[in-house]
Formats: structure tokens, sequence, C-alpha cells
């Protein structure tokens, strides 16, 4: 019998993993060259096969995928209707903050899950080395046009801030994140001290 | 040297594939169930999978990607957004349409074309087992609800015209296709006549 937690982290990361891929494809639209569409585009398609690996973790566990989602499905929804970026600047910076918040998050939850599910965890941010080439994409447009950074700046703020409330209505909503309330205080602490470094990082004031 | 009108070919395609993907990850959103945003899905990863074989063959011949893509944006985005979907029964329809009439379309034209393009082309349609399950799809949508019959009819109407202006326009705008002006009508009339057919097959007056 699997964890309801495993479960419940298994629908929030299929899902997110399944919507992240629309958001960034559509978002690709508004990137100002070919190429730049391309880019977006292939970490669009990671998502996606990072969505089929989740999935059939879900099914050989006996989950229905679907149903293993749906409960996710209105607040990551409505994270994304609260975050949409106004052009591809800002689905650039959205990108990279929730790629390494989810990524930080995934690792500090890792210790509460089953061997299989921790591996599957890890091949997954494995296998979405985008942080870095967004990093550097971020870092390259703020050189080009300096203006930019307080608006991102700006943006980032409100992302880590719509990410972390987020973050603590899944745990409250699904089942329950193990631990006392003093991880979950801690947890919500260091995401947002990488954060603040990460923007730091980049030249901006988080 | 590669002849003017390979290089359009891929150029075309190229950006054709990129963009179907980017439209039907779009469009996927707007899928009944989780489970059919996924089967889209599966299927804009697809197209995107054939761009990035396009552009590693346009690579390989010396040319630059976007700018072999460039010349065709215009019309491709112009088609898209005549023939946007109104919703997701549209859609399916949409890449149903979309994905025969492009196959027929190269099929036709791969006796102008090299044995490494024409291979790269029969590849392509190869990977796309897709037509197959949207036709089954909309089968089983009209079957359920056959009052959408009247509608997709008059979509698939309009979806075929705009489609083979497109063509034509690409034609035009591109190197010409090689081939008297008789060959060009006679491609026309074999797509027209085709979609007919396989609008009929699905209970639809074409």
């Amino acid at each position: 019998m699997t964890d309801r937690f495993v479960l419940d982290l298994l629908g929030v990361m299929a899902y997110g993993e399944l919507s992240a891929f629309e958001r960034l494809s559509s978002d690709a639209r508004f990137s100002p060259s070919l190429r730049d569409r391309a880019v977006l585009g292939r970490m669009a398609v990671t998502e996606f096969g990072n969505f089929e690996l989740v999935a059939e973790r879900l099914s050989g566990l006996g989950q229905d995928v679907e149903a293993a989602m749906l409960p996710f499905q209105p607040s990551i929804d409505a994270f994304h209707e609260r975050t949409r970026p106004a052009d591809w600047y800002e689905s650039i910076m959205k990108a990279y903050v929730i790629d390494t918040i989810s990524a930080d998050f995934y690792r500090s939850v890792s210790q509460f899950l089953d061997p299989a599910t921790a591996q599957l965890v890890q091949q997954i941010q494995d296998s979405a080395p985008t942080s870095d080439g967004l990093q550097e994409r971020l870092r390259q447009m703020l050189d080009d046009d300096p203006r930019l950074a307080s608006r991102l700046a700006l943006w980032g703020r409100r992302l880590v801030g719509e990410a972390l409330s987020q973050a603590q209505r899944v745990s409250i909503e699904g089942a329950a994140l193990p631990g006392a309330d003093a991880f979950r205080a801690e947890l919500m602490a260091a995401l947002t001290r990488n954060h603040s470094l990460r923007m730091s990082q980049l030249g901006l004031t988080a």
C-alpha cells in the first residue's frame, strides 16, 4: 500500500508537468526569434516527457492517472492564471523560478519518499538540465537591456509569493506534508532563501 | 548544391511542424478531460520531434534553420489565425484535416525530391501514426453527439479551403513547385478529392 503522501506528490507532479508543458509551448509563440521558440519548445517537450514518466509510475502503482491529478488541477490552474507572463521575458523568468523552486522542493521532501519514488524524482530533476540554460538566457537578456532588471525583479517576487502559497495550498488540500509544522515552516524559509540567492546572482533585488 | 525547391520544402515543413506543435499544445488545454489533454499533448510532442528532424537536415545541408523558415512564417501564421478552433472538437478536426492533407501533399511532391529528402519525408509520415487515432476519436465524438456533424462538416470545408489556398500561396511565394501548371492543378484536385472522401467516411458532407 503506497503512502497517501506519495500518491498526492505524484498527482501534483503529473499535473504540474502537464500544465507546464502546455503553458511553455503556448508562451513559445511570443519568443523574439524562431530560435528562441525552438528552445522554449524543447523545454516544453522535456516537461511532457516528465509527465509521461510520472503517469507511468502512477499506473504502475495501480492508480488512475487522471483521478490522481484532478484534486490538484484547480490550484495549479489558478496559479497559472495569476502568473500569466506579459511577454517572452516574463515567460523565461517564470520557467526559471518555477523550475528551481520545484527542484528545491522535491529535493527537500525526497527524504519522505520510498526509494523507487525518490529515484523517479531524481531522474526527472536530472532530465531537466534546463535551469542552467535559463539562467544564462536571463543574464544575456539583462545584459542586452538593463532596463528589464526592475520589471523582472518585481515579477520574480510575485512568482515566488504565488509559488509558495501554491506549495502551502497543495500541502493543505492534499494529504499533509509529512513531518511537523516546524519542518514545513523551515522548508518555506529555505525555498525563499534559495530563491533570493538566485535572484541576487542575476543582479536582481529579491 | 541542393535544389531551391527542396530547401523551400524543408523550410515550410520545419515552420509548419514548429507552429503545429505550439497550436496543438495550446489547444490541448481546452480538452474535455485530462486524458484527452495528454493525447493532444503527445501529438504535439511528435510534431516537435519532426521539427527537430527537419531542422537537423537543413543544418546538415549547411542552411540556417531560422532563415529557411522565415519566408513561410507570415502565411502559416495567417493560416492559423484564420482557422482558430472554437473548441476542442474543432481542434481535433483541424489536426485531422491538416495531418491528412499534408500527408497527401508530401506524398505527391516526393517524386521531385532527392532520395535523402524523400526518405526524411517518409520517416516523418511514418512517425505520425496520429491520423488513424484522430479519425477514431472523431467518429466517437460524432457518435456521442450527432448534432456535432453539421458544425464539423462546415468547419471541414473551411479548413480545406484555407489549407489549399495556403498550399498555393506557399508554391507561389517560395520557389515554384516543379512541374507544369497542369501538375499543380491536378495536385489541388487530388487533395480536394481525398479530403472529400475522408469527410464522407466520417459521415460528413464535404
